[in-house]
């Protein structure tokens, strides 16, 4: 029974690799750099989206993935980048993650040939985000401070698969019994030495080495892109 | 394609609620109210516990789950109220949520006749654990004001299906961009008149309404079992 269920998981992340693989051809031939962003439910995604996509200086587009409503997908259009929406509610009350065949199911829709950088913003969970590649270049996961220092022993594949941690709420740390070192010796716990960042969305501090991040892997692509 | 999706979906959620009933069955025998406890990652709800469990005032045992680890079990051990650790890790790098099979499995290890309150904490998590029952008197959420006023907008099945909110973390509300009023009418929208306590687990505000809630709770089941 077990050995069954882990069996067709198998199959269905295989199948979810083989569309990915699909994806990552399409960005590359329109050299497009592509960030999955994943935190837990508010911890501020959306709003380090808004500190860095007006005025970032490469063209950016975003896919917003929701389980219903359209909340962030409006507040991104406001700084008049290309937006698209993907729900994730029919069937099963909302699928708690993004795969590779629904970003797929989105990008007709979206003008990979005028952009430099495509954000996907993933479904607001822990869990499941981290198991289903997308064909993105980097991972990019939000980790609020009020959420606790613990957070990386309790979902380790999620701090794992990341490229980058950004900190977020620091401006609230003031406020807090929290325990920023014993954090950051967890995430060290589970991911040696990955990159991290302290941030406010807040109040912009760190904002500035986010945007340089996003922007130096934009640059970093369209190297790699460039004939030999 | 879709609709066979929709069909195996239908069929797993079948086959759960079959198992919740039993484990209800088994609540039923013992005389146990059983709370499910929900929240997405880090809105606090072992502090909650840990705030009521200890000298509550009937005997009560709590079901951890967990993707990994036991640190929530360790701190709720210390209250000397048994405490079972459900991790979902094997297979799939971690379930999203608990099942009402997941919870079968472990009510072996849990004296049942000698409790007259189960809580189950639930995986961290404002999707997927909203679509499984497991055979509980009722569903509590815990929804933290640093996430966000538009949660019950973007995650509705969880704010639906709930019979209590806990508003927690309102000793933070001062330092906060964060519009209570707004919260609730959002909650409203969803969920019209549900129950809901602004609570802080840190300072203790509010946890009082929380403990009368759950003592109420066993007391209304104990009345509902009483032979005529």
């Amino acid at each position: 029974m077990h050995r069954t269920k882990v069996r067709v998981v198998e199959d269905a992340l295989d199948a979810n690799n083989t569309i990915a693989q699909a994806n990552r051809a399409d960005f590359d031939r329109a050299g497009v750099c592509v960030v999955n962003l994943m935190s837990a439910p508010g911890a501020g995604k959306t709003t380090l989206l808004e500190r860095v996509l007006g005025g970032l200086g490469v063209r950016a587009g975003v896919l917003e993935g929701d389980v219903q409503g359209s909340l962030d997908a409006d507040r991104l259009a406001a700084l008049h980048v290309p937006v698209i929406q993907l729900n994730t509610d029919p069937g099963f009350g909302g699928e708690c993650h993004l795969d590779a065949n629904m970003v797929r199911s989105a990008l007709g829709a979206m003008p990979l040939a005028d952009i430099d950088l495509l954000v996907v913003e993933n479904v607001g969970n822990l869990v499941c985000p981290a198991e289903f590649r997308i064909g993105e270049d980097a991972r990019v996961m939000v980790s609020s401070v009020t959420e606790g220092e613990d957070k990386p022993l309790k979902y380790p594949l999620m701090f794992r698969q990341c490229d980058l941690v950004l900190v977020n709420k620091i401006d609230l740390l003031a406020h807090l019994d929290y325990d920023l070192d014993l954090f950051l010796h967890h995430l060290d716990a589970v991911h040696p030495g990955v990159p991290r960042m302290l941030v406010s969305a807040r109040t912009g501090e760190g904002v500035g080495a986010w945007r340089d991040w996003l922007l130096e892997r934009v640059a970093e692509r369209a190297r790699t892109a460039a004939p030999a």
